[in-house]
């Protein structure tokens, strides 16, 4: 059986506290013994994720826009290399089990719902989205909130165990 | 010169309402000399806004998610054929000089959002998006709303002077 | 009925020959009423294609691994901007109906080999492959060699021909 | 320091002799310590050497083409999901620091030359390509040829050397 890899998608410019829950989000991936998937740059939600999954001993494959790994963060284990610029966004999401969004900007919100329209569950951790669009997928339950990053895993572990029965 | 290319996005289900405007927009585009390009298929707004440009004697680039044609629009005078699935909608925002959003769901949401972080100027026709990562958006211009398509014609024309400055 | 679109690959650096060649494919497949599709660059065999198709009168798409057009040539009418470098090559191929293959290095080969393997025909002017891989496909027809422009292009006629049979 | 990723291409459908090969590929790049990668489908070279990998205590990233895992070999610790077809060759090759080439038809040959043209050292095992575009490459040693897997992985030992000096 294959480990679940969880995606964390989120801003390449993040404010403290965002990069600080990314950190401890990318840690309680690690001591659940899971697998972390990034987008892999250097920056942000990424970098910060990484690194808190890494310190923890965990594993974590980073899914670069990139054809070289000049801007990719220290802490992968796996660099997968696209040069595919937002292209790759589709790749991140259809190859996490589930998704979790920090806050971010365009390039998180298209992943978000890259990841809807894929059939994904997404958490979004510290912030909403309540457009028209998205309306269906908080009611389905395929898109929630979590305040912290407790929270968020405690939902992953859910989404995990439903997709498994 | 080249023509300009203008992108319309939207579901690949439209109400019998969004079909309309869809093809007024195609035919309004293909008035105004100016090349349509779409998501390619013959469903939706897709298909509505192709079969009102080629109509009115405009020409039609169908950017498909598919390997072959057998799911694309009779409507289309070049097609390209990616084999990307959602992927393709990156190349779809790229290739347009002005995006149009019809309503739709997660693909037409993730197209507004890769079209943004391409720096693109996007017009909503019949809908609004508030969430806060559109605000900035909203704000300095790039993402509008256009209740018909009339007025999303007008807006392109104003895109296209501010654009060639 | 749609136009067929032929493709041209080839190098990126060409001799003077291969340009001239290029030129010349390009003049007949717009002579044809045929619409040529080039990797849209402006140098080498795509740009002296280019040139000969829309010299000539011609409708030229060109599928930039770039994600603005600053390196396009300037004889597109439609210019597919992919911002995924290599990974257009697949577009290309797929996009066009038959591919003709002037000289050119490894992406030009990849392109080849992606589009037999996508069942397209090809058409290889000038040069010859016959490494282990190819002789099933020079074997049932799929490849073959053409001398000159004018004889390629009589291939790519009974290609045409027998799609459409 | 990341651990090497060495990626094993070759075709979907092999003979006996070239899945042994293959297996046995696998099982090298395990006992050295290294990641492999392959295109992921349970078929062919891709399933001969993950499980070759796998049973030596390895980690196998597989980065397939589709869209679900329903194709992929039970051997893979990592599954990238593309749903891009051959577009996913160009990542293959990008995310791989050494190519080993095992025969196949054109996809193989797509990767071999996607990979030349990425800058890639590129080992063919039990085959050789020798039509002119790869003469450049043969001569300045980034494309060469083994006879046994214990050859090649010993060419990737070397390669890996120069590549760290």
């Amino acid at each position: 059986m294959r480990k679940p890899v969880i995606g964390i998608m989120g801003g390449s410019k993040a404010s403290r506290g965002v990069a600080a829950t990314a950190r401890r989000l990318g840690e309680l991936i690690a001591r659940r013994g899971w697998i972390l998937l990034t987008g892999g740059r250097n920056v942000g939600v990424m970098a910060a994720s990484a690194r808190g999954a890494k310190e923890a001993g965990g594993f974590v494959v980073g899914v670069l826009p990139d054809r070289s790994d000049r801007k990719a963060s220290p802490h992968l284990d796996v660099v997968i290399r696209t040069d595919m610029g937002d292209a790759r966004n589709v790749i991140n999401v259809l190859s996490s089990d589930v998704v979790i969004a920090c806050p971010g900007r365009m390039g998180t919100l298209s992943e978000v719902a890259l990841a809807l329209n894929a059939g994904k569950r997404v958490i979004l951790v510290g912030f909403e989205l309540c457009d028209p669009p998205f309306r269906k997928y908080i009611k389905n339950g395929r898109l929630t909130t979590a305040a912290t990053a407790e929270d968020a895993l405690n939902q992953v572990d859910d989404a995990l165990k439903e997709r498994d029965q």
